[in-house]
């Protein structure tokens, strides 16, 4: 990870903000929604969508998300994207110091559309199996045509920062004498017990990547 | 709300797209967090951030967002606000036709700064209440300095729009018939015991709106 650019700094709460690649990648490996932002003619527009870390990149899978990611050249498209966890209401003694405990990245830079036919086999390959760790093993392969049709972009991970909220909340000195309850209330993604499709042949077991999937 | 406009219908997939008021309002209140988009010097810029819905628009707390709108001018500003709840993880027969079952809104328009301190009051409680029902009536009251010192925003829905995905995988004609496992993993997102504040006065019982959240 470089060093942060001006654009990278200057948005952050400096006492929430890293430039570590541990904590970016860790934040990147375990989301797996991101929003990104684009500028069309003028305005903002954000899509939520699917990627995947490869690296000191991102891969954005282009294709349901907008059509000017989806028709982007060569010269590639600016985006920021952005990838929310949340961990925690933080409930505190007064409304003002309500917050969230959260983790953030977000990542600046231009997305360029991967033009090779492998490199980009390879990175619908990588989003399938980020999202579903195991599941490359077993799907039927991807074709030419399918992968052919598909815009994958390629973001790189230089301009790219993490912020982090923990703890309790963060009261009023006066306010810790008031007879009000204060903390956290966890907030967890959780992933619930398989529904088989109702199409399935016969005598198909839920096989181990489903049945144990986490992140 | 009122007929999609040019910019709200051009980005959706026709099939998903819905802008029936009660399927907005649904998703937006089921939801805490929201991705804000703006342009800065020319630059897509996605912040998270917490909102509330008001009736047929949105606020949103501006203050911990980004310098762009902490310091919005009466003009306002232009953003997109996307608001993603991820229902669950779609697992087909090939790696292509994976997906996600969502449900998302989108809305484009000009967040207005609310200026008059008292709609501002008005507005930080209900983002308050919003998040955690049943807050306000015991939390030490909003000062009018607390106010003051904090950027709420107003934005129309009336260019909003949501998509929906639900049901399990689409896949080719030809691959139901191979012995691949096909099905959902749900996606839930939980609400975990309270974990109280270590600052805590003595014999301070966790309260109701506590306890029972849920959203």
């Amino acid at each position: 990870m470089s060093a942060p650019s001006e654009r990278t700094t200057a948005k952050r709460l400096p006492d929430r903000a890293s430039y570590d690649a541990g904590t970016i990648h860790a934040i990147l490996d375990e989301g797996f929604v991101c929003h990104v932002g684009i500028v069309e003619e003028g305005y903002p527009v954000v899509i939520p969508t699917a990627y995947a870390r490869d690296g000191d990149s991102v891969l954005i899978h282009g294709s349901p998300a907008s059509r000017t990611l989806r028709n982007a050249k060569s010269e590639g498209v600016e985006v920021c994207l952005t990838v929310t966890l949340v961990d925690g209401l933080v409930i505190a003694r007064s409304g003002f110091h309500h917050s969230m405990n959260y983790r953030s990245v977000v990542v600046f830079g231009n997305a360029k559309p991967i033009d090779d036919g492998a490199e980009r086999d390879a990175a619908l390959d990588l989003i399938v199996e980020t999202l579903v760790p195991g599941r490359l093993d077993v799907v039927r392969p991807m074709t030419r045509n399918e992968s052919k049709g598909t815009t994958v972009l390629r973001l790189s991970l230089a301009e790219a920062s993490a912020k982090v909220r923990t703890g309790g909340p963060i009261d009023e000195p006066e306010d810790y004498e008031l007879p009000i309850w204060a903390g956290v209330i966890p907030v967890t993604t959780e992933f619930g017990n398989p529904i088989v499709d109702s199409a399935l042949r016969q005598n198909i077991s839920v096989p181990d990547h489903i049945s144990n999937y986490h992140r």
